[in-house]
């Protein structure tokens, strides 16, 4: 039998870009000694707290179908952070609870760009991107933020793409380069959206982890409100990546039509679970700046190391829970630098090319791992760096 | 801005056909006392047994991200269920771990069907299927279960309808009607699958509820491993509706391409929900049994109040957690019937005419509230049928 045409070409023909993380899962499922530096997942889980608050909901009943766009008191906390945050008005009606960030990229897409349309996202991209604008029927179109620029896209760069082009995805902080977008650049990017009609879709599930700079939603400037469906999760943000919760804010017609396609495509989402995010939500700043304070201070082992060397450059570091090294100097690409990384030191990172075009030529590396062997692998790295220049 | 042509015809143009659900909430909301017929929603939780087993295993630290397709000891649970149920040899490999039957639907119809290709689905049909059809971009068809053949579809209804199909959606035990498709129906669409190369996608969330007859998978039979796709959930069989967890059975290579689809539109399912999950399925059949009893007994209570009199008929009732009634003779129609019925006695029932054409004139009662309970309305409901003959 036929599978449809859409999907079996997801991928766009090419890899998923996985290859080095799933070698060095299968070398560490053969019991070698990897160290992994891979995937955006905490090295601690989702705190007791939650997980009893949880709990607790459950046993109190919520086990039932919840409310389809989420329960009305989680949607009340989400608008009111949003509000909180960025200065915008928002109620819960500016609200869709989904099971996690990626669930709210698909269908904020789904929302936004007609079958055939072309949709621009920013090069270096999460894995996903490409492949959620084709689940969506769109041709999706990279946009190159360049390493020149420290991975800033600039409005010349989204303006030579953006002709007859739908919507455009956006990611900051960003991974993997660890960029947060300036005023400036939101500025460029918000006259692109306008001058181009595009609609924008703003992936914020980093917002908490923000090293260097300030993490400004792009709703909250002129004239874009109308025109921006922000997505955002606890994954990151309370470390509970497996819990598969997160959130769209749009405006009223966007949530509600989007109300219609969940029931669809989904049914909502899990009610214990949306009580869980409901109660991390409300411990406020302290649990989350605990959750992203290793990072943080993982950089700051990673900024120390590499300044005493001028092999790799660290660049730009400004937030999420990856840096990225730009390793050209040593005249390899980032893809057989990962290999030969983790096939003589045992070292998995993720290849700048898994990402896209405009990181070709560096390493993504999750600060996942305690600071001890970040700091082991970090200076093999760089060893293994000098030693090829 | 302009939403999406596809996500703003979700519906079709028309109602989402859950008016009175929505005016009898309301009303309940308002204080008046409602007797709540409507959702398919037990009068039971989950098991705290489920909710502890869910809980250590989030204590114990599956919080994180889980394997896309779902966790290896969950996937091989639910093949060696479906072999020991079916007798069709089936692996992990033919399993895929979803968030709810609802995203299962909408899975299978993306891999199945291109945009615009015709899908079938038999009528009455559970609310949601025209909407997920046209969220996957195909045009649904709908194809008559007749009421004077106890809604069992026929060859010929099919036929009629699937030159230049692709797919064919059927719900076997089906809610709305009750009904358990017999061999010779399962036969009958087996061979209009094969003669016309249409995939199945063969819904089977109530498979657990059987009174009359026998769950016979279609999968099962000779020619259609190859071209089906099942979808099932523990919502109706183990009172989990609210966790949201699921499975497609599958020929592998679908199962390869779905794993891409959902790693795009959802990124897996949560862990602990899954083990949580794995531990209900472990309980064996007494647990299923349990929660499909009261369904069985109300059943039998509607047949004894039913039989009483002659105005209202009971068709077929063979299992699920609903019964149809026939209310015709009344010379009403099952929304006319409905609306009267809520306000004159506060009882709130479906109307047929919600899960399409072919149940025009029939009412659909779901079982879910005390005997006692719904011993008063049926009484009431058969009275006010009586009254306007």
């Amino acid at each position: 039998m036929k599978l449809s045409n859409r999907i079996t070409t997801l991928n766009g023909g090419g890899s998923n870009g996985w290859e080095i993380f799933e070698k060095a899962r299968d070398m560490i499922a053969a019991g070698e000694p990897v160290t992994m530096l891979t995937i955006g997942e905490h090295d601690i889980g989702t705190s007791r707290e939650i997980l009893e608050a949880m709990h607790q909901a459950a046993l109190g009943g919520h086990t039932g179908y919840a409310a389809i766009p989420g329960t009305p008191a989680l949607r009340e906390t989400v608008a009111k952070r949003v509000e909180a945050r960025t200065g915008v008005p928002t109620t819960s009606k500016n609200v869709l609870i989904v099971p996690g960030g990626q669930s709210g990229l698909f269908a904020s897409h789904f929302a936004a760009v007609n079958p055939g349309d072309r949709a621009l996202h920013i090069d270096p991209y999460y894995a996903t991107y490409p492949g959620t604008l084709r689940a969506v029927g769109a041709e999706p179109v990279a946009v190159p933020a360049r390493a020149e620029n420290g991975f800033q896209p600039t409005y010349e760069d989204i303006a030579a793409k953006a002709q007859g082009a739908t919507s455009l995805l956006i990611n900051s902080p960003n991974n993997p380069t660890g960029a947060v977008y300036s005023p400036e650049t939101l500025a460029a990017i918000s006259k692109a959206c306008q001058d181009f009609d595009l609609w924008l879709i703003s992936d914020e599930v980093y917002e908490t982890q923000v090293w260097d700079g300030e993490h400004i939603s792009p709703r909250s400037l002129p004239g874009m409100e109308e025109r921006t469906i922000v997505v955002n999760s606890l994954s990151k943000s309370h470390a509970m990546t497996g819990s598969r919760i997160g959130w769209i804010v749009a405006p009223e017609a966007v949530i509600s039509e989007l109300t219609e396609l969940v029931t669809n495509t989904n049914y909502g989402v899990t009610g214990f679970v949306q009580d869980a995010a409901q109660f991390a939500l409300n411990q406020g700043d302290s649990l989350e700046k605990a959750v992203a304070a290793p990072f943080l201070r993982r950089r700051g082992i990673v900024q120390n190391l590499v300044e005493n060397q001028n092999v790799a450059q660290l660049v730009p570091a400004q937030g999420a829970m990856y840096v990225m090294l730009d390793v050209r100097a040593t005249g390899l690409s980032g893809k057989d630098f990962a290999n030969g990384l983790l096939d003589e030191e045992l070292i998995a990172v993720m290849p700048g090319e898994s990402f896209g075009q405009a990181a070709a030529g560096h390493l993504r590396i999750a600060l996942t791992v305690d600071d001890d062997r970040l700091e082991d692998a970090i200076v093999r790295l760089l060893a293994y760096a000098k030693a090829r220049v």
